[in-house]
Formats: structure tokens, sequence, C-alpha cells
């Protein structure tokens, strides 16, 4: 079954200002909506990051994926590669850097596979969690994502979720969150305030839900000595903590001396990390992204290694819409030793989605796996077409957190660490 | 589509006497036929072990396998394991010795796996390579595996390879093996002979064969400083080492000291082997192998692991026949880091293979990938009937080449090292 045409639709969605260690998010976020096209009338799904480097990475590829088949993956990674011809991506908004040649073949080749195998899925008549061994569970926990955030964005009303920039309001947040959508664990984005404040909002947290597992992200905002210090404090109050500094060799000296497992989605984040941060016992959870890591064969591969040098599995995500969210909940479903609930934003960003509504859903805190074949997500026209005109039309092409931080405060700095 | 059925069928078929470090192949090998029935009518094939332990745990799991769906392979995996509830295995020619819990789950869940990717495969109309990602290679090249042999068994007729027991004799079979396959590179099974001896082997095989890469597996016969001195002498004329010495303890030690890829599958033989053979650099080259390592998607997973930590993949070989052949060579096409030809004792019995003739053949010294629906072999209904005759009758149980060896020369004795 061979790919005959690829449309790379990028979109934009409302966002709300939800604050992190390196500025603000702007009221657009970007994703790029994928369709693998075959000659047998089968058509895949795809989402994927819509910053305009990897969008034109993407356009420079699919010459190389027409006419190949929608099982040769391994011959698609290699064109992905060849194509890409050792060309390094980064992110503006700074919260991995620059990713090297590997890493940028794989967030590129990643959204396509995952096409591809909502095609296998559908072709098969079976969920794509059946093409990576099947699920051994039913249902996927994902974690309340707090954010410290505005009460809306400059010059707008504010949003539905209001204001959260101290312990009392990220409280609140975290009840409306559980409330809605009835989610059994709690991460906090941290690294806006200085650390004694942050340690406060868990504290608060700890009181208001006593038996929900709690997680702190500060992004890198802190020293080696300032992440000793928190994590000297919180300790027995979160499960792991994430990125509280920089680098390999920043997070393998924090390790060194603190016993709370130390997570990220920074330092690790692609194939070339894994055996200097294993060689240092640098990081004891990681949180995986196919968006990241190749896709969803890649991830369970991914997955395979941390069992097998002990590290623990998680799932980080960024702004997302529904196909990400059926991607990421059948590769949990099919992940034995994923050990923790996933992250997600897709309460902050559902209501821009662009699939009809219905295939998926959260049900005490977790996504139920979908069992229709493929992905179990079907595009609205209509809604791709919507969002497709705000992209065109918002105007940005890149996200930029700090830059848009600064509009409002000038003063602002983006510093790793700020504490 | 649900398993209904899973036979068993033990088999013997001839070996001729190949000697190794530990004694010598017993006039019959012994392996087990898997046949899982669905209740859709499909029908697929494994091929594993046929030592009485492996056929007593194989059995023992089978009930828990039955109503499976034959995509489920995370729950069927997780269903071996609960069955056999942390028993442990060991192999009686000691080549490898106790094998771990968690290693006895991989090697009786393989057989299982590869009859189901079987008949996922003849489900989606496709080869089991497109279920491991798609063939990256349309020919998987395998190497003329020697042997130090006798002509024949004690008692019997010579058999049509003859006798090879010094350089001579090693040169007249590799040529015979390359003339009639067309093999591109050469391992020689040492252990046998003091290592002077297997040094001049591998040098008068270099002189007759300048192009072809060589290796060499003395299956740990040898002790660390022995293995150092050889490693010397050989580095320039050897791709690997393979095995020189026993233990991730001794290879490091080895590995330190030379500078030629040492090559395993003696102490690296289950995931918990893994991360201290990387800790320690013990090991250069992995010798992957499907029935040890959970099968087929599993060794995709230890193919990652590899790349992922610089370690070589090549492919390891226990006597088989075709139902392997097919799977090996399978998993060999769509594993792109496969950096060497696979191991294979195919031609040494092939002759009393169980699959109808014309699926597979050697061409150039390569196997064509199968591109028919599945693994691409059938069953021949008539051969496996004579062949679990022959196991019936030849009341061999267990594999058990010292005491075999010890019937001609009493006072052989099982020593690792015995250099
Ligand atoms: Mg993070
Ligand atoms: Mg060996």
């Amino acid at each position: 079954m061979k790919i005959t045409d690829i449309e790379l639709t990028p979109i934009a969605f409302r966002d709300p200002p939800l604050l992190n260690s390196v500025g603000v998010h702007e009221p657009w976020a970007l994703r790029t909506i994928i369709q693998v096209h075959t000659d047998e009338g089968l058509t895949g799904l795809g989402e994927t990051y819509g910053d305009s480097g990897h969008l034109e990475r993407m356009r420079k590829v699919v010459p190389a994926l027409l006419g190949l088949d929608v099982y040769a993956l391994n011959a698609m990674h290699a064109a992905v590669a060849d194509a890409l011809g050792g060309v390094t991506g980064s992110d503006r908004h700074g919260l991995t850097g620059t990713i090297s040649s590997g890493g940028t073949v794989d967030r590129v080749f990643s959204g396509f596979e995952v096409a591809c195998l909502d095609i296998q899925g559908k072709h098969l008549g079976r969920p794509v969690s059946d093409l990576l061994g099947g699920a051994i569970r039913d249902r996927v926990p994902y974690s309340a994502y707090l954010f410290y955030k505005w009460a809306g964005h400059p010059g707008h009303e504010p949003d539905e979720w209001g204001e959260a920039i101290d312990p009392i309001g990220i409280v609140d947040q975290a009840r409306a969150l559980i409330d809605r959508y009835g989610f059994g664990s709690i991460k906090l984005k941290g690294g806006v305030f200085p650390p004694e404040q942050e340690i406060a909002a868990i504290r608060a947290l700890r009181e208001a839900f006593p038996a929900h597992p709690l997680r702190l992200d500060p992004n890198a905002a802190w020293s080696v000595d300032t992440s000793v210090k928190v994590a000297e404090e919180l300790g027995g109050l979160l499960e792991y903590l994430e990125d509280p500094t920089a680098e390999i060799a920043g997070m393998a000296q924090v390790s060194e001396r603190v016993r709370i497992p130390l997570a990220t989605n920074m330092c690790v984040v692609s194939y070339e990390h894994l055996a200097p941060a294993v060689a240092r016992d640098a990081i004891q959870v990681l949180l995986s992204d196919h968006h990241y890591w190749g896709g969803l064969t890649r991830s369970r591969q991914l997955a395979a290694i941390c069992q097998t040098f002990g590290i623990g599995l998680s799932m980080h995500s960024n702004s997302h819409l529904g196909i990400s969210l059926a991607a990421m909940t059948h590769l949990a479903a099919a992940t034995p030793n994923l050990d923790y609930a996933c992250d997600t934003h897709y309460p902050w960003n559902a209501a821009d989605d662009v699939v009809l509504p219905g295939a998926l859903s959260f049900v005490d805190g977790a996504v139920p796996v979908p069992t229709t074949p493929g992905l179990g997500v079907e595009l609205d026209p209509d809604a791709l077409a919507l969002a497709h005109q705000r992209y065109l039309d918002c105007g940005l092409r890149d996200r930029d957190d700090t830059g848009y931080m600064q509009r409002f405060d000038p003063s602002y700095e983006r510093k790793l660490p700020r504490w």
C-alpha cells in the first residue's frame, strides 16, 4: 500500500497564558496536522510541531516518502535521514535547545510514522495499540498539569481558568481540573517564581490533595545547589522532581546528592543522550515523548531501554490536540513499564481540537483506549480549515515564550538557571 | 483472533559430530515445533529448543495462552511470566548455564511470539518482516559456520563433510561450505584444541580466503591471559573474537587489554546482563538470538539498545531447522543496525528439515527474504511426523555434549577455562 500524497496543514489554536521558566505561552499554539494518503484509499493522521523550521523540514522530506509502502517504516526512517542530510533543528522557546541530527530525524519522522500506523490499523481493522504488542491497560491515566498563569492574555478577557500566581491559585486550579477530569495525580510546572514560593505551592497541594502523587518541573530554572536544597525540602512530597537543573552533567551532580528520583524531558531528548545519562546515573525517570523519539514503535524501544537500564518511564507533553492524545494513549496502553500517569496539555487546548468529538474522553483521570481501527480519531474538516485559517491570520510562525513575555515586561530576561 | 489450540511437537534430526569446548554434538539434535491454531482457521509456526526442561516449561504455559488474541503480545508475555512463576532454566550442555527467571520467560515466550507473528502476517497478507518495520535488505547474509569435527559418529559411516581436526581439514570444510552456499564470511567454532592450533587454523583460513571476514568462538575455553595472548596474535585477522573467556567480569578484563572487538552470546544472554556489560565495556558486539531474547519484536528492541549504547550487532545460532531460519531472516532483514553476517547451523541440519522445500535458499551466501505472507514457510506433515518419531525413538531428551564425549573418552573433563 503505497503513499501517494502527504498533506501538511499548519494550524493554530487558542492557548492560555501559561507561565514557565523562559516566559509565557502566546495566545496561539502551533501544530502541523499530517494526512498521509495511499493508493488503496486509506488515509492516516499525524500531529506534530508547527514551528516554521520543523514545518520546513517536514516539507523537505515529503518527496522522499511518496511511493513508499506504509509498512516500510525502517526504510521511511532512512529516507527521512537521507533527505535531511544531517541538518539539525532547535526550538526557539528554549526548553530543549539545539537538537542533534539524529534527534532531528526522529522528530521529523515521528508524525509520518504515526500516520502510517493509523493506516496500518485501519487496513487491519485493529487499533494502533495492537500494532505495538497490544494494550495491557484499557485506560491510560494522565496527570492534572498545573501552570502558574495570568487571568487572561493581556488586553483580553480573563479565560475560564482564571489567575494562578500563588499557592491558593494553584490549589484552585488543581481542584477545577480534578473536578472536571478526575485526575489522580498532579504535576506543577514551576520555574516561574522563586523556589520557596513553589515549595509553598507543593505543600499546599499536598495538604489539599493528601493522596495525589505530586511532581514539580521547573524546567532547569535552578542551579545545582538550589536543586539540591529544594529536593531536600520536598523529597518526601514528590514522586519525582523534573529537570531541576540543566544538562546531564548538572542533573548528575544533583542526583548524586539527593534521594528523590530525578526526571527529564530536557537533558535526555534523543538516543545519543542515553549512554552518557546512564553512565553518570543522571536521571531515574525519563519522560518519553513520541514526537521527540521517532514515533510509537521507536518509543516502545525506548521503553525497553528504560526497563533494561532501570530507568522509570513517564510521558511528556507539549501543547497538543486530539491526534497526539490518541497516539499517546495507544502508546501508553501498549507499554507495560509505564510507571507514572502521563502528562497532557489537552485540557488547556481541547476546545479547538480538529478531530470529531466522541472518540476521546477523560474518565476518572484516564483516557479509555480507543478500540476502533487505527488511532480511532477522525478529522473534522471544518475544524481543520478553521484552525488553518487561524494559523494564517495569527501571524505566529514560531513559539517564542520569552519574546511574548518581554512585550509586557521589557526587563524580562531569559536566564537559566535563574535561581 | 483468538488462540484455540497450541501443539508442541518435539522432534529430533541428524546432527554431525561437531566439536566444541564442552564436548561433541550427539547424533540427534532436538527442537520443538510449535503450531498455534486460531478461531479464524489460521495457524502459525514456531521453532524452539527441544530439551526436556524447556519443553516442560512450554507445556506449562500453554493453558495460559489459550483464548488470548494473537495480537496481544504484551499480555502474552505477562501470561508466560505469570505461568512460570519465577522458575529458572538451565542448559545441560553448559554453554550458557543457568538462566535468570526473566531470561527463562523470554526463552519460553519466543516460540509462541514467532508463531503469532506468522499468523498476523498471514492475516494481513504480509511477510513477517513488515510487522517489524519492513525489510531494509532483501537478502540476509549468513556466515560459513565451521566446526572441528570427526569424520562421523563413532560406530557409523563417515558423513558427507568428513573429518576436520586440523587447519587443512578446516580449510577444506570452509571451501566445501563456500562452494555450496556462497558464504562471504567465516566463523570457526574453537575451544576444542590448544589455542596455538586454532590460531594456525585462522591463519590458514586467512591465506585460503584473503577477503572473507573471519571470527573465532572458543566458547569461554580460555583464561583471561590466554584470551589476551590470542587476541594479540589474531587481532588483525578477525572481525571479532567471540567469548574467549567466561562471564562479564572476565570479558571486561580482556576487553580492557585488547583492541579487537569482543563478541558474546554467553555472558550477555538476557536483559539484566546488559547494564553491567555496558558499565564495564565488557563487549563490543552482541550476538542476538530471538530464541533467547523473547522473540522478534523484543529482538528489534535489543537491536535498538545495541545501537544506542554503541554495541555492534550480529546473530547467534544453535542447531536449527527452517522455521527458525525463516524467523532469523525476517528479523535480520528488518534490523537496520545488523552489522555482521548472521550465524547459522542450517547447512549441518537442513537435510532433515520439517518445512516444505522451496521457500528458503542460500544464494551467494545469503537467504533471500521470503515475501509471502507470514514467515513464508509451510510445515511438511510427513516430515514432521518422521522427525517426531525420531524423537521418540532416539531416546535423547536433553543435549549433553560432555556426556556423549565421555562415552568415547572417559577421561574427558568439562573444564572452562581449559587453557
Ligand atoms: Mg518537563
Ligand atoms: Mg558463540
